[in-house]
């Protein structure tokens, strides 16, 4: 049986996977922290990206640039300018709403005179007028006028709050990217098709943040630019559509719950010659991870008209001078952690009375890879003892509270995959008993051989 | 021979390890971007630190909050009202300056009332006055009076920038850890004593960011929060003074660049009741790494004051509630990352008349594990499947341009610890040529046994 968002909400809180932000002040506009064991999860989703996408990669190496960057940047990627909401009031509760969202929620789209992203603020307040649109609120249809609301976080840099100090939060690591193409090409001398990865956060003003860790104002991609000659821009596009799916899989999510959503041509952004959205089903809904998309050489060629700096590359083989072509198959890393946890979770009778939470989270993946539980206090050294020689190499709980069977419960609620029982007879044979969380079946091995057995489970 | 921080910025340069921020924009006050052997570098120290912090630690446990919180966060922790530099500007120039940089550089010690940072402003006011201080920039002796100057950068949540939408980018993730106290001590059943550790990112607004990556408007922490019963934090802050000392120095780096600088009482904060600056001596002099403090039960207490909510601790043993106190010993990543690339350098006189660039990294920070060398493009298939399999296990690099000399000198100078030469012998038996960073011997390996070999070197 499924999840539903209450069941992981209340998990994640109530075994320290994800807190309410600043909760003892009454929390944060939705932003989320992470607790010891999200924060584990978490990172082990972003070792896992950056093992498949950069370390076994013959093409791709590693970034890690600036959130504060020259806001010249924004001008070039068009941030500054394009980067809006349409928003408007109620004049008479003064809600605040964005305009094509209420248009898509009171109008049939056949009454439109096209798609709502398409609509000048213009062409919007005409269709609010006739439509009879109402506030959500209060029922009146009596509006200010459209404006644009800019969804990146202004701040200043330096001692005065004059426009000159003002700088933005990056609504996006792609960019940080793009600034160093030339810088990363020529000091790792890398030759067309490569990529460039970063993992960080980004930052955007949200008016409607919420379905827990899924829109947030502050959040953090596992970003890729995959840099190629212009024309093999669709055969790179494949293959990073197919090897991002398959990252997916290959950590345990069900097939069925993602899905490839090709954008039709007219969906398409200005830049892009091809989008995918790879989308996992949430309970509340299909909902993007990613939206992998070619998006030409617009960012380059943007970047060198705003910079005046030369980023063509030069293609030593044929000699000519031109500027790449980028695939983008990026994913959110928070997102994709939240749809591990919900793809993980089961409710499973066991049984005819009896029933365990149980996360069956891929053992890469899983906060705790293994925990180490005596089977009496009185063999609480000897448990120890096997539970440093596998903290050297693993992340590894050590529980000696309660009965073995509650520990195995607790334990299966949070994913580990393992449960090493050391009892009585572990004094003379030197052996353990190892229990799977998936199957509940249990083997005794030998201590000595426990390392080699994990790292033999992490293989993805 | 030591580094010259201008050898290592061009070196962080020209082999990707630091690039200068939004370069082709001119830059951005200050700010730099971790290329790709950066990146790897800083990860590894990241992932180093929470190997010994966490992982290995009976008694931490991770964390990673946001960096935008609830401004009452700030409120309690008095970064809101204590968290100012006293600046002013000269009325002729309009240069504008710190107030007490001004009043050390040009005002001896004994001629003021009492150290510079307990000046009130007027007292500082009157020294400038008294004792004729110069404007550095136009030599006028007319100033302003000064102003508090927050550090903390602010920003606006939602669609208004109304002084309610006021936010901070967080200047500490030491607070996202004391909002968070009863949640990991709940979740996780903790119990005293007890640490959590988190790493992230930090901003402060500084006047004057420079040399290089050590001061920076944007840096990330190794941030720990140790929870220890009042009394015993003495006993716990010696602990961590040697634990952290150790790590530096398990992780290669010299002994003699390392100090630990004890806060004479008088110099200690007013939470603090210890503090010792564990220093590095780079080439621009001593610099803080980590500023390890007993801090007392101060960020609890004011929490508690001003949420209303309990953050006591209940012993279940004495029966006791009362608020643990906190040992701090944090690092700061981008400092600490600087300092073992300064360290690692060497500019090595081999011979007569031959000399090369050496990173003495020790392997576990060393962006790559190792290079696996074909000697002739003849040998790329089976050069490249020796790469591909170690691959799996670490990051390698693969190199097949220039002479296997010049090969070894492009690995030596970024920290590869081993290069790995795959020859026509190869075929034959199996084995390839093993190539010590710092010995420069050469070892015959059998390819099976490569991947055992390097995890063997990099236990630290």
């Amino acid at each position: 049986m499924g999840a539903t968002m209450e069941q992981i909400v209340n998990l994640a809180k109530q075994r320290g996977f994800i807190f309410p932000g600043s909760e003892i002040y009454g929390g944060l506009a939705n932003t989320w922290d992470y607790g010891p064991l999200g924060a584990e999860l978490k990172n082990n989703v972003k070792k896992a990206w950056w093992k498949k996408f950069v370390q076994e990669s013959p093409y791709n190496v590693g970034l890690d640039s600036s959130i504060l960057m020259n806001p010249k940047t924004w001008q070039a990627s068009g941030h500054l300018t394009n980067f809006n909401d349409p928003m408007m009031d109620c004049k008479k509760c003064k809600s605040r709403f964005r305009a094509d969202k209420l248009i898509e929620a009171q109008v049939s789209e056949e009454m439109l005179p096209g798609p709502v992203d398409g609509l000048s603020f213009d062409d919007m307040e005409k269709v609010i007028k006739d439509h009879d649109v109402k506030c959500p609120e209060c029922g009146e249809k009596d509006f200010t006028s459209i404006r644009q609301f800019n969804l990146m976080f202004k701040t200043f840099q330096g001692v005065t709050e004059t426009s000159a100090d003002e700088i933005y939060l990056r609504p996006e690591t792609a960019q940080g990217i793009f600034v160093n193409f030339k810088n990363v090409q020529r000091t790792m001398r890398k030759k067309l098709p490569f990529g460039i990865a970063q993992i960080g956060k980004s930052f955007r003003n949200e008016i409607t943040p919420g379905n827990f860790t899924y829109r947030t104002r502050e959040f953090e991609q596992l970003e890729l630019e995959f840099f190629c000659k212009p024309g093999e821009e669709m055969e790179w596009f494949d293959f990073w559509r197919t090897f991002s799916r398959d990252w997916l899989v290959s950590l345990n999510m069900k097939e069925d719950n993602v899905r490839l959503r090709d954008h039709e041509k007219e969906e398409l952004p200005h830049y892009s010659n091809a989008t995918t959205d790879i989308e996992y089903q949430f309970p509340f809904g299909w909902g993007e991870l990613s939206s992998l998309s070619s998006r030409t050489d617009f960012d380059l060629k943007r970047h060198m008209e705003v910079s005046g700096e030369d980023m063509q590359y030069i293609d030593q083989e044929s000699n000519e001078r031109y500027l790449p072509y980028v695939v983008e198959p990026s994913i959110g890393a928070d997102r994709v952690t939240l749809s591990f946890l919900i793809d993980a979770f089961e409710e499973e009778q066991i049984g005819e009375n009896d029933s365990r939470h149980v996360l069956r989270l891929h053992p890469a993946l899983a906060p705790y890879k293994a925990a180490i539980l005596p089977l009496s206090k009185k063999l609480k050294d000897e448990a120890q003892g096997v539970y440093k020689e596998l903290a050297k190499h693993h992340m590894v709980d050590y529980d000696e509270t309660g009965s073995i069977g509650k520990r195995y419960r607790r334990q299966d609620e949070v994913g580990t995959p393992f449960c090493i029982t050391y009892d009585f007879d572990s004094r003379e044979d030197g052996k353990v008993t190892v229990r799977d969380r998936d199957t509940m079946e249990q083997v005794r091995c030998p201590i000595s051989e426990l390392n080699d057995f994990l790292n033999n489970k992490l293989v993805f």
